[in-house]
């Protein structure tokens, strides 16, 4: 629970920085993301929810001067800045599919943390694999693009929090990227890349004023 | 930017609110999320980011007792305690398709907040029209389905951050649910529900270890 900051400030802090965020489209190539604000970003994805607390997910640090410059090979050229100046590039994936063996690698995760039997866990496993052994191919793909949407919504807005700048690339080729990253013949693939880091004072975007339609227009009580 | 709190409780906050977080099961029916709060998530949707800030969705709150027992019959019996409970049900809404118009609409938006004529975003509006005209009618459900997965993701996250607990219901159906609130016949769909509130002394799932993959497991350095 949190103690230690007042709620108010904690309302403040969401409305703000929400405020202050933007797609940054040029970085500061001399400012890094701390160590320890780093761990936090991570652990923010290690934790995002997913449907069944399933995870179907894997996150890439495209860290390498190389492996960036491959990126943008895989990318359209509006992104080339980011992959040059961005001080982490982070490459969110998704698994192609759901087999049974992961769903049961899962299970007995489950038990061995919450230290009960894998028996205990049976109907459980047996109410998601029914779940989705009735789901074609491509509605897995889709279900766990989905989930990793998720942990991207939760990420940037971490990352807003600690007043890290964010851009999500969704302009990446999927299957270029999987190439480049080793992916193809996985059962992994790229779903969306995210630079961050910290906006460069030349980046103009900053000051253009943020576009959202009124509560009226995106709310409806009934 | 947070110049009142120290950015290393800003860490702590995070890191201990989504350790906090589960996915509630049953909330406690006598305690109401207060009107701070409340102003806070809906902003925090109305901010979420959305590529080309496009917003392809809406938001709808089920405050009525009515509309709430009419929504049980559009789920799996396993909600119906959250439906209940919860101080307030949300359900996020896609576009079923990006109709020329709607995108029209929000360049004038741009326009208009940015006091720029409507022809120096011309551009910008062409690439985006271009863009969708590509995508087949179910490319385009599907990509506004992921922006609301995006907002889905930093509501849950903004609301652990006020130590309010959440369930993302994935388990409503869309067509039903739409059948209820009126959509059906709109181009706006069903996606995702969400129960919000307080956990109830009595659910035992917060009892339960939270169960994630290791770092090791679900991140990758390269």
């Amino acid at each position: 629970m949190s103690n230690v900051i007042n709620h108010e400030e904690i309302q403040k802090l969401i409305h703000s920085q929400l405020q202050w965020r933007y797609a940054t489209k040029v970085f500061d190539g001399n400012k890094k993301i701390s160590e320890a604000d780093w761990e936090t970003l991570t652990e923010s994805l290690r934790l995002a929810p997913s449907s069944f607390g399933l995870q179907p997910w894997h996150f890439i640090v495209a860290n390498s001067s190389a492996l960036r410059e491959q990126l943008v090979t895989a990318t359209t050229p509006i992104n080339k800045p980011k992959l040059d100046t961005a001080s982490h590039i982070l490459i969110l994936a998704r698994m192609k599919s759901l087999p049974v063996e992961y769903i049961d690698a899962y299970m007995e995760l489950v038990a061995k943390t919450r230290e009960t039997p894998i028996g205990a866990v049976q109907d459980y496993r047996n109410m998601i694999v029914n779940k989705f052994s009735t789901f074609p191919a491509e509605a897995q793909a889709q279900w766990t693009t989905r989930q990793t949407y998720i942990a991207l919504g939760s990420l940037l807005t971490s990352a807003a929090l600690l007043s890290i700048d964010t851009c999500a690339m969704e302009g990446i080729d999927p299957i270029k990227c999987d190439e480049v990253l080793g992916l193809t013949k996985t059962n992994y693939g790229t779903v969306v890349a995210v630079a961050l880091g910290y906006r460069s004072e030349e980046d103009k975007a900053q000051h253009a004023k943020k576009v959202r339609f009124s509560m009226d227009q995106v709310f409806t009580v009934m």
